[in-house]
């Protein structure tokens, strides 16, 4: 009964995968601009940072939860793992314990992973970045697990203060994390081709020296708000 | 569409809160025997403190979501209370400011509210100590918000990195706050009860000098573990 | 020359401390009204706490920059203490150590000085507590400090991210720290009058049950701003 | 060959607590005092707070390594307690888990322990204040530990910065913890009984409004150190 | 009255910027360099880091204060900046959002600015490090601000812990960032070339195996402070 | 007499270092294998962080006990270096300063050091990464130090939580720091040669696409652990 109060223990097989089309559309698109295309809303944490400068990542997610200083359940991950797929990890508490490293990473390619988002440390980025097989990380540390205590797979999860859904789009780069609810990622890629096409417009008059401040048409409301110059 | 996308700027009037007498029977334990109760999970982070030593607080979630250094829809979740209600604020992102002080504090307790649960600061905290009104935050700050920019009441957040449901029920005290799914509340508390029950026979053990070595009979197990005396 | 340049090792004796009726009249209010009738500025971060509960001060600052791991210059600034002044003691770099306790408390209230606020540990908690000095830090840490390099006294700091002139006055409580510069003292507490007899109107309100919805008259702007309600 | 190599695994029932005398002796200084007394040495990190306001303890150390997450190891420690020890707990990694609560402080109390100084979280905060028992802590959370890997009992550990051997002396109060070992526990019981009889008398000065400046005789170093006056 | 007070919402567009030559002289040196040769002041805080390794910085600070969560003031400074300028950004809070990305670093760099400092969070830092658009900052987040709340330009602000006055000239490297004030530029820059010259003849005989202890003559300081040898 | 209690003014030049093929043994491992080989003991906090990419280090400790902001020692443990060693860097309390710089890398470069571990921060980055002189550091900081106060060389520490002896064998890379004490350095070596050879062959096996839970044959203890699948 408690077990099933708690989500602890289970290992769900079938999970609906947002859209591969919808992935793909997405993946076009950095963190700042998915993040901003949803209404601002989605990121983890900003101490989420990728072991290597210049990683990026898109990819429906498969979710674990594991316990502090324990990644028995890393193994039982990589089995739902399909082509593809991002490994979001979840600690049930705060941990800074390495959790993966190289051997792990060389299984979870194998059976088709894209990268690895973790609420916790990682070992082995050396070894991560020849491989370019991209983590986004609370931090980096040597410290290694137990394999003691099952934790669960695909079930949702907080990671880094954010809510993951098994099959949500993770998108990943040198910005940070942003997570797309799997009905929300068609929407999501078109806001942000929106938003894309948007810029490159604004880009050029910004390099052509026009000020924000006319090119928003600021300055009235500025006035309004009480600003005052000197 | 980008706001049916990210749930901003919805008030949701019609949620289903825990059953009264599942809140009444939970309020009877404390977090750490609610906790353990459904299996180890449902904790807030531990940096949410109270604002007095004693607190104590047992009731449905209503949530809102806030924006940085902004505090209106602390106005608008007000009008969403009934009696017994523990309001549940989360931030867009991190934040330290005072949103909360001692005349929302006022306006919440004529509405019936039990408290406030906040991932951000409050201010007045002298204040809310004399009229005893119970606050769980992550700092304390006297720092004035503004009210400019709507979030939500009564959607899902992430609140110090648990996921909380309007109906939920929070459980308070001084060893932080744990978060019952309003489905569970009744296994919680039934489980919570044969817990305590439990623990009042190993108190009497281990007050008369009885070692948990002996009765959790744990000598052998950490033989095999490899457990040796010098 | 380097000295000049970098205000090292210079102590001010004549200062201009904000006029005496302001100060006074700025006693009556606590940090979050006069942070707030300032224009919501002068708040020293939020890490700065009380080492007891309850504790209040106001008065002018005597300002003081000292060295990591050095006290030296308490001493130095205990001379140019006067009745009802609060010394206020920035540090060079980060440090956690033990600058004052209960022997610095002692020669310090015998100057006169209403109590301490400072940007890195005190000592001899229990003793300060039981004086009824009171003293807002960073930390509290029995680590004790050498007396090997001359700082400053009475040129402009900064402690806990906030700009200190000698003889701005220092307003402190459970909520923080506010500094309030001596040419806005008078100003600054004819605002707090006013937002406090203000506040006592919005009080009795709130405990009648109305909402700040309707008492703000906020329901068109939120309405406006895009605020749906399901 | 292993578990030799790491000291895990392992309890040391032989261990020379520091002398009686001595510890009589150090029981009646204050952390400060110790600490200063040793040559400013000892101190453990000041993040180690107690769990209530008053706390004081002085006794021999019994120590327990233990992993993340695991309270294990506890139960072993707790028939190592002779009259008066205080256990000091440090794990092989960060964690903030709440290891020990009002069960175990009953089981230690009654073995004889003294308290408790744990690199980690506790729970139970009220239980433990209404029962007195000295508990120095890391953080505060209610979440729930696992018994499944031994750590060791009596080996050399650090616990919150600093390495503190079986038998050694723990000095705690609201300042802070620091560690005597024990072949210096009576001599720096001496040199602290000699510093406070220095300290009435200084005390007696500074009442009297004398300067530190003038008791220390620092004018003339101070102008030598470069201090200029305006 | 309010507004006067608290110096918000205003523009200053006449700013006394530090002589170009004080400034040409001072992009010799490094932060470390100049900080020494000031007297060793004038550092932010270590946390301020630069977004891409090797980034370096020298130009007369206009300085911008925004709210947290709102980068409204970013076009409103833009106008301000003159060839070679640092914009210094603080914030009136704790905060960690994204105020700056590509766009705006495309705009301020049309408008001549040599970099950005902030107090806060930025993102697209792939692109900032392909423009090569020197920022430090605290974090780096994808967290989108608001246009809200009028902030000010070019008056005093305290950014990471160090006061900040326009035109005050901002050294920037991957040791951290120095401000030195207008008035001490020339001074700063001769003291700078000074210390620079000495070292180059120190370096030489480290390289050569010189003792620090023989080339400082520091042995019998040493003694004289108690050092022994065993 | 108190300096003998503390150890502080101490300068030890007999140690004895790990034996020569031992150092060299070990130097073919990562820091995560060297650790995992102990027995999953021996990390230094996962804060220590190299000042570049790429940084390895294998070689005995030198250890130095230095004050908050004063790099006295420095020059002192220069004297102590012997070809190869590692200087290892505590501090009495915490400190973000920047204690070592280019010159000293110079000096200490001469002396034979191998590089640095210091609990602190250290400053010219840039000339340490393009000299190549490996330092794993708290944080980098300009900050400067000062001259006063006598520490102590080759005595045991405490350095980013991990107890350092004299010639104790030091093995650093991008994973952390983590300390094998002399005695044990030969068969750490041996256990991480094994180690290492055991993995390659798992290696092999992931990257083919088995599975760690029939590598290891976990699917049965999982099982009886609770684990059920949907």
């Amino acid at each position: 009964m408690i077990m099933s109060m708690s989500n602890l223990g289970i290992v769900r097989r079938n999970i609906t995968r947002a859209a591969p089309e919808a992935v793909a559309a997405l993946s076009r698109y950095g963190v700042a601009t998915v993040h901003e295309a949803m209404g601002r809303v989605g990121l983890m944490k900003p101490y989420m940072r990728p072991v290597y400068a210049g990683a990026q990542l898109c990819g429906p997610a498969v979710t674990v939860l594991l316990h502090p200083g324990d990644n028995w359940m890393m193994h039982v991950v990589a089995e739902q793992i399909q082509k593809g797929d991002v490994v979001v990890a979840a600690i049930t508490s705060e941990c800074s314990d390495g959790y993966f490293g190289e051997l792990l990473a060389t299984s979870f390619r194998s059976r088709g992973a894209g990268g690895l988002i973790i609420d916790a440390g990682v070992r082995d980025v050396r070894d991560l970045t020849s491989m370019q097989f991209p983590v986004w990380s609370k931090n980096i540390s040597a410290k290694g697990t137990i394999k003691a205590t099952p934790g669960s797979v695909n079930i949702s999860v907080v990671c880094a203060g954010m809510a993951v859904n098994p099959g949500d789009v993770i998108v990943a780069d040198d910005d940070g994390v942003v997570v797309v609810p799997a009905a929300h990622a068609q929407a999501a890629a078109a806001a942000s081709a929106a938003r894309e096409a948007n810029e490159a417009e604004k880009r050029a008059q910004f390099a052509a020296g026009k000020l924000g401040l006319d090119m928003y048409t600021m300055r009235e409301a500025l006035e309004k708000a009480g600003l005052r110059y000197e």
